[in-house]
């Protein structure tokens, strides 16, 4: 077993600290808002007051933050876990961030003798508790090897993608289509309804077809009736839809149905659904259809 | 067993009639090209001179063509399907038309005392030979009732969804999202490879994630390496968009990521793709990406 | 002088029969509902029977009608232009509809010994009031130049784009600018609004740049405040986009900016905007962001 | 005449400095690359070693970079032009930035116990050389008074749009309709020319037409004959439409259109394209329909 740093103790960060804990590691945790990790410190984690200190009081540090900037600021300054990464130590950041951010802050822990990994996600919490989490690693090889074993514990497919920043843009990659296989959905379900086809049916049908990813399956009932708390957010999602529009800038990659769907999801936003599940894009759709939500 | 007529011996129409053979019944066939249907002809097939004829002497005449205009042709007209059509037979189109034709020609049954249904499937010749096929129906549930078993002899799956031409539009409904969730998926690919992913493993990540419907794990594997003969080309799948958008402009339901998906596929066609299988449209993204194919 | 006839007497129809009339030429006019050329008859107007009599009693035939629905309804059939068409004369439609239907009429006219010319009009019924219509021909320059007095006498600017069919494209290709140029104004604006300058201010800054072209300076003050009565609606402005995305495909290229411009008409017609002006895309989009109009 | 500096004398800058060097006032200057200011020594600039030299040897600085890093670059720090800006002074910058950077550079400036306006131009070298330029001002009102004089000696038409942040606002408001009606305009001249009319006469047709802009008029031609320079080239316009879209989720606007012609101007760019005028994208578009260019 590993002594472990936590850094970020929110909905999905504490969700895994609590599987570590609960693999028999020690964890060091740190959460900006203390409060959140009082949970967890019940059942063993041990709280530390900055990143810094997770980071120096642990052989890996992991860090589950929700963008860039805050991983910018748990990472970087004098609280921050560079200034407690000993030689050989490596940070972990399970964040979804742009790949240039992952990539310039694993050149610094190098610079430091350690070593960082992005490590993202792909999955929600019911995924996590159900123990189906898979895990994207970008990074040398060998760190990767150390680290492995310790992912594994968390989610039980751990892929090495590539170099840093690599799995982070294959997280990107990936996500875009959640957003852009919910648009299209509704477009199908409201062409099908305004076409005097019952909603249920129409969801049934399409949940019966070829176009039913497992996304699909979980979201498309949702248009029937949203969840009272969002899995995941219209603003989160349009946070990753960004980061994906801006690497296909930056790589000349057009995109044009990820550039569209953002747009219906600014909709979203302008009609007042930032905070509910980003499947809301369908409600968004249907007032634009004259169809009254 | 039955006697049914069985217009339009392609490719799917074809396979649909061998199975029916298969079952039992007797089957009397029209195609328009007759030397397409000498294989069946050897499996028992009576060959007839127009559809009239294949209606005159069924009690369930079945057809299957490629657009709305080759619906009208065999259907309409001194040689057609209605003048073949005596009271209480049945006309079951299995092709994908517009809503509104299946409508018109629904009614004209009627006035002449038989029936219609529109019966499309879901699915390719792979999944009809996989005996995986799934059929909708539109029309009278009691002219369903009569016609059930016999769709059952081709495919497991038959359910009936609405009045007349409501099964075609709920097909329509689903096949936008082929089109679109395959253009999202190239995005992704093409941004993971321009970011240095290999592009095998890119799709390997993406055929293992939450997006994976059953056409992107069909699919996805052709942006490494297309199949000689398309499953279904660019201009099948632009005609089911087009009825897709013309349906959208009548029943005001706007469709952002369907208009958008039919310009790549224009921009494919306009590359000299339009007869490759719609996954080209990977293609036609890579060569705006710069990527060499 | 010329005799004259004129089918289709509505509000732009109308209004240029009765500028011919004020030229001095005799006008034989049809109208489908005969009411709406009473105005015209008190002005010297001949009314005729059917679109063949106003044909037959005159050299050349006008016709300026909705769709090409309508001009087929009075172009073919038992009553039409074409029965009435005396050899050498000629039928110059000013409608907009598809250039394929264009060279279908014209080809027909040419076997009974007549000839036709597409003469579509740019501009509205303020242009043609203020005699700066131009109009658009498409045919064989030496019909075309038997024509071109006739013409003059109801826009000054009479241009020959090239053969039949060609002078309605064009005019398609100019007016998907029209709708798409009024959506990235529309943007512009809200972008504005939102960010705290006055939507006055916004228009007045955007009336005196670059981007000002004649229609944006027309129709940029209708979002302050919409006319009571349509210069050109909302589903006329979808039937030209319409036809210029058919022909986009038919001709392989792709139309983006046209594309998704549709679909916000589209959009505009499911909020009950329809017969609105089509600068009422803006309210649509307003909505879209959460502004209240 | 007023003791002036000015930061950034690149194609624009350099040019806007002569013409203040022209009209009498003594100007300050500050290069990155002091080799381009060279030209302008001859006619009486006074080359400074930092921005923070330029500012503090006058009573207003100005300054026109090309993005917002490097904005922050030549204000903030050691050298910059916040150290050298005196009580009293101003600061004009003239780039086009994120309005919340201006907004944010303006409150440090008031810190000092300075100012700061946001004085974006609107027209091209081109314009400038003709004394036709228009400037657009966001700030404090009595700021922008004092200010002024000095701005119409750059430009003829100076407006004051609103307080810090609106005028850059407002101008990434004007220039998303430049690229927006570029690529409308492609589509038009396409659509034309594959319909078999002459790409030179379409351009004619449209550049008469009430879509016919200014910036229509200016860069229409150029899809017979692109300049060998660029007045705008494809890196500097994604610039702006980036700065509109940011804009755009962060105010909840969505933009259909900017997103969608930014997608064709990231095509262009992976076609090669960068660094040619951004209305190349009339050959991202043709190569995607197949045109040879």
């Amino acid at each position: 077993m590993a002594r472990l740093g936590f850094v970020g103790l929110g909905t999905m960060g504490g969700r895994i600290a609590a599987r570590l804990l609960d693999a028999g590691h020690e964890v060091y945790g740190y959460n900006r808002t203390p409060g959140r990790a009082a949970w967890l410190e019940e059942r063993g984690l041990r709280r530390c007051g900055s990143p810094r200190e997770a980071a120096e009081r642990s052989e890996f540090v992991l860090s589950m933050v929700s963008n860039s900037a805050a991983l910018e600021a748990v990472t970087e300054g004098e609280d921050g876990i560079h200034r407690g990464l000993a030689p050989d130590r490596v940070h972990v950041d399970m964040s979804t961030v742009s790949p240039e951010l992952s990539r310039r802050l694993a050149g610094l822990a190098r610079e430091r003798g350690g070593a960082m990994l992005d490590a993202p996600v792909s999955g929600s919490v019911v995924t996590l508790e159900e123990g189906r989490l898979s895990i994207m690693v970008g990074g040398e090889r060998e760190v990767f090897a150390r680290v492995e074993p310790i992912l594994r514990d968390i989610g039980p497919v751990v892929t090495h993608v590539g170099g840093n920043g690599q799995a982070v843009l294959m997280k990107i990659a990936t996500n875009l289509s959640l957003a852009v296989q919910m648009l299209a959905f509704s477009e199908g379900v409201l062409l099908a309804e305004k076409g005097g086809i019952d909603r249920a049916t129409a969801v049934e049908v399409l949940l019966n077809s070829v176009i039913a990813s497992p996304m699909v399956r979980y979201r498309g009932p949702f248009v029937l009736s949203m969840p009272d708390e969002a899995w995941f957010d219209v603003d989160m999602m349009q946070k990753d839809l960004q980061l994906a529009l801006e690497e296909g800038r930056h790589l000349d990659v057009p995109m044009p149905t990820t550039a569209v769907t953002n747009e219906l999801l600014t909709a979203a936003r302008g009609m007042g659904m930032a905070k509910r599940d980003f499947a809301t894009v369908f409600h968004a759709l249907a007032r634009m259809a004259g169809v009254e939500d």
